[in-house]
């Protein structure tokens, strides 16, 4: 038996434009003989899971792009975070709105050929076109010698396939792309996300000025969830936080080798995720986040993630650094590659639902 | 003493394309002594080697290609896949058939610079002579501290070091290069093996729809190498599976904080390996490996990993998406660069032996 | 209260050209009060930090370059390794003896955005101009689940955010860059240190066989720090040595899962550090370390690691190694790109002071 989805959740899913597939009191259904055949659950992991059905719509957005929405209307660019548990599956209803052939591929999880998302195994939407698209999860499995075939938990994402190539190269250029988050159960949930694409030369396709600020209170526990794309290679830096290499960002215990990092790879089809508390040990203030390619971030690579007071008020110095970045030129470089897209309140980040 | 090759254990070795160290009863000789000058080895780690010879013989192989085969006349492209224990040392006499100056050099395992495999160290062969390098490996040993320096288990490669210049670009451009794992002892063995090469714009010096088509029954343990080469940034993507990004791909146990990954960065000179079961979770069909740099997957670096029924025999609709691949054109990009090996059943797989 | 600096420590520095910033007999002062608003420190991790204070001139160099030095008139590319414990701060009077605006921008340490070193928070040298930068540290601390939000501890770099650009473009092209260590209390001392900065397409701004020739003496503890700059991507090899792919370089312990490399990519603004025993298991010898992608090794992106005898003489073979090196010409390349700078000896490398 599965989920419904309620009006009301949805609604509330829209405006905070993350689906959290689990923990809604109520509503959770054990279906673990339906999550595949071929590997039995682990007994030491056999957690209920339950199926979330959604509806997303593609559609066509101004300046030559297209997104992935929530809602008719509603797209954007990055298209919703999508969130469920180990052991979760998400049922995904796509409804083709735009005039070209497109698909919806995850990466992380589970699925079956007819959920690929891929031309190869005729699996996606034409024009108009209603899919459905199932994607499952479980939880690491014991093997041999005391070691474990993972599980699907990590910071993934999906994209397109299908549009203009048979490697969606159109569709993942123009911003059919989003973050997908699959958690373990315990796993420490954030105050506020943000979704991070560095696609070809240009953040969620916007250039400096016009990127993302992304905004949090000092001490919020702030999640990035960090996505490459194109066929540039990248590397992603925030100023003034920091965060171990691994599945979580944090040090799963004192003797938890992982180095710890500022500046990562972050190269087409590959994601990250961490959390840092906004400020902390250096204070709020306006940081830099950027491509730390040289000539990437001189031509718009970069932006700012606003670390406000505790209170939400300003801190000194923050509007003034701001007021600097959008008169930024980035020299003739600038004035070559108008922003392409118009910047908009909101766009890659939003509240976390702290009700779980 | 050293274990002569016997030559009914030589053309099974051919069959199957791996050269297994150890484990072959009877034949087991204790090296420690010869394992190198400099550290002794640690008490606690201190398990017999053995010394294991082979021929490689390097060819010219049609379409401007070379590669190294374990008999006259086998070289293929990827090399064979050299496997051994940690503790074990490789002894290597490379027959150089071609009319050009080349050489072998290991990543990963201990060498003295006479087997450096670099004209630097004028360590290569001439055409026509015959050379032997010798590869030894060894356990982590302890250190201050409670740390341990590694030893030498690793999904690694060699390559030629000095065909066309003194860093060998030539004869890794057509070729010259194979997979080396130096296992722990108590490593999970698999059923079968892939290596994967991103060389330069092609896999296996091959572009789809002439790249390898791996093949699995439903739930065999695979392994898959992947090895980078030449002057691009790559990164490999599977379909449908995913690993921990750590020394096996598998976790350690529950607490391994390895983030889990199913696209990594694959660039000129790394390497990594994973084991996973095909079509786990997912269920059998074909399923892609590419190249997730979308202009490289769209220029012909894409392949199969095809999952079978667990008898053996093809999945619905599976054949309809082989057909397809072979269909496909990659656009324009596939007319100008034609395929530069024609696909040979069998390159680049084989079994593993079960036996040990 | 905070530490002074002798005259008689400042030329031992500047002699052995590191800083180290905490062990130094009846110098350490606590400063757990004023490393930062935001976080209390963890009891159990509350050790004393000391406060150093420094002094770093930038300065122009011949071949148009810049460097950071530790007294006027011994700026050098790289600049000098900055060393300190977590806990500890540093506090860098930076001298701007350019006529250009410059800054100096940590990576890994935690800082105010008056210490940014970034145009954007208007922290930065004019011309002419001293300033000051003060860069904080701490330990991890413990957060939900069992889970520690990690600290400092890290192989880190600084470089110049505003020579040319606001992103310091020109600065970092021309050698403003140095190494920064952070350790742990307990990490293993090396005897000795390397810089290696992969810029653009130089090493250190050199090409070879102008390239650093690091030295050491088989069985000695080196440190090697590689950082990566410019606009190119590139991948660190070694020869004949291997580090595990975490925080230290070493295992954490028999069950530490990391990845052990000898390759390893080293892109903008990364960096990480390890340490080897040199020869261990393989001999004294000339052993390369280079750009693993061909055409940037082939164009001077290569260099010696020298590790002598243990009684410091040569071994043999490898002074024909190294003059061979220097013979070497690198084909067309090297005489359409010359050194950007002469030889120096001991650039980028230096004894650690073994004091602590």
């Amino acid at each position: 038996m599965d989920e419904p989805v309620q009006p009301g959740w949805f609604t509330r899913l829209v405006s905070r434009r993350a689906v959290l597939a689990t923990g809604t009191a109520g509503l959770a259904v054990p279906v673990a003989t339906t999550l595949g055949p071929v590997v039995p659950r682990h007994a030491a992991s056999a957690q209920a899971g339950v199926v979330k059905r959604i509806t997303l719509y593609a559609e066509a957005l101004p300046d030559n792009l297209y997104g992935y929405g929530l809602a008719p209307g509603q797209a954007t660019v990055p298209g919703p975070i999508l969130e469920i548990y180990e052991g979760d599956t998400l049922e995904i209803t796509l409804v083709n709105n735009t005039d070209r052939r497109m698909s919806i591929h995850p990466h992380g999880v589970d699925y079956g050929v007819e959920s690929d998302g891929s031309p190869l195994n005729a699996s996606f939407n034409n024009p108009g076109e209603t899919r459905t698209y199932t994607w499952r999860s479980r939880e690491m499995t014991a093997t041999a010698g005391r070691r474990l075939m993972p599980g699907n938990a990590g910071y993934w994402h999906y994209h397109d396939h299908a549009m203009g190539t048979d490697h969606g190269s159109l569709g993942i250029a123009r911003g059919l792309y989003g973050a997908l988050i699959v958690r373990r159960r315990g796993d420490i949930l954030p105050d506020k996300q943000f979704t991070v694409v560095f696609n070809e030369m240009t953040i969620n396709n916007r250039i400096a000025p016009h990127t993302p600020m992304f905004e949090a209170n000092l001490g919020q526990r702030v999640e990035w969830i960090a996505i490459g794309h194109g066929n540039q290679f990248h590397t992603f830096h925030l100023h003034a936080h920091r965060w171990a290499d691994n599945r979580t960002g944090m040090l799963e215990g004192p003797a938890d080798p992982s180095q710890v990092v500022d500046n990562k790879d972050l190269n087409p089809g590959s994601s990250f995720g961490f959390q840092v508390l906004a400020g902390e040990g250096v204070g709020p203030g306006a940081w830099m986040y950027h491509c730390h390619v040289q000539s990437h971030s001189e031509t718009g690579m970069s932006g700012i993630f606003l670390v406000r007071n505790g209170d939400g008020t300003m801190p000194p110095g923050a509007q003034e650094a701001v007021d600097r970045f959008h008169g930024h030129d980035h020299g003739a470089a600038a004035a070559q590659a108008p922003p392409v897209h118009a910047p908009a309140e909101g766009d890659g980040q939003h509240q976390h639902s702290p009700s779980r």
